[in-house]
């Protein structure tokens, strides 16, 4: 899955996209700090040392921008769950690998992930949609892990959905507190983090 | 403790209060969805019907607004926390009971949160100290509520602050979800998250 995202842009060379890239985490940066709604156009081309012309040849508009943050959070995060599904371990196992799997991409990118779960109500119609669609496609494959487990008899009878919103949570939430320069790597919360969460449903 | 917050305001008349109260509310709702920079004060007036000197009176900036979200969400939780300790029950029924405060406040106050969890970055000073002592006196009662389980033997030996930190997040980031409108309440959730959490730092 190519990192400018599921957006349907033309094919560019892969300077075009390097210089795309650099683009999204420096303005990542800057809507986490600022905030989406308080940033503008001449701001985001003063932290990227562009002139206007050169953004819009780049981004095609501040959403796009910001579709381009919450894609390279989506494409990470299901990276990751493709990565789980291939390994094929047990429900237990996979749930895990899921938690490592997800901390490692809050840790890595502390911007994106911030102004994916802040900003996302600002995405409109079909980008709009397509976060809801793929944010729901992972949702659902931690749902799956979980009936998968419920099935076998090793969960007990859980709610999925309720049960992957509580393991969302807590895992999501960490973007508060998981930093790159942080004294925990991610998988220094990941474990106790699946031991809580895993023998809390377990039978 | 007055509804006010802790920002030692001088005495006002209840008519003032309630006014200002109803001031924090309108404004908690507008900064949620527009967010807490891109709001400015005189879009602050129209929405809460004031003029510029009238807003003033019974605020006196917009970060004193902010810190006012800040302190209806604190307060609550606080307060939730005290009946709580209060009720004096097992660490987990403890845990238990400061699950469903926490959540009733979500429930209750969802533009509040929103504010308080995506904004409070933007207090500076002594209001942003205020707000970061008040929270870690939250942080700490869980974390209290975990060491008296571990210590009585009723919880294997977690790390308190790590387990807090989960804990949080699983409650917290219903924020997202769980809606005065929805089809669930927060006792809906606050159980299953409980058995959960509960077995899962059980010994």
């Amino acid at each position: 899955m190519p990192r400018t995202g599921a957006g349907g842009e033309p094919r560019r060379s892969e300077k075009w996209t390097a210089r795309r890239e650099a683009i999204v985490d420096i303005s990542a940066q800057v809507f986490a700090q600022r905030g989406y709604h308080a940033t503008g156009i001449v701001e985001l081309c003063e932290v990227n040392g562009l002139g206007k012309g050169a953004f819009y040849h780049y981004i095609g508009s501040k959403e796009e921008l910001l579709a381009a943050i919450h894609d390279r959070v989506m494409d990470e995060v299901l990276l990751g769950a493709d990565r789980v599904a291939e390994a094929d371990g047990s429900p237990s196992e996979q749930l895990e690998m899921l938690g490592n799997e997800l901390l490692d991409v809050i840790h890595r990118y502390p911007d994106h992930v911030w102004v994916f779960l802040h900003e996302f109500p600002a995405l409109t119609e079909e980008r709009a949609e397509q976060f809801r669609v793929r944010r729901r496609d992972y949702e659902r494959r931690v749902e799956s892990v979980l009936r998968s487990g419920i099935k076998a008899g090793e969960f007990r009878k859980v709610d999925p959905r309720l049960t992957a919103l509580a393991w969302l949570g807590m895992h999501n939430y960490t973007y508060l507190w998981l930093k790159v320069d942080g004294p925990l790597s991610a998988r220094d919360v990941a474990k106790p983090f699946a031991d809580i969460f895993i023998r809390g449903i377990t039978k």
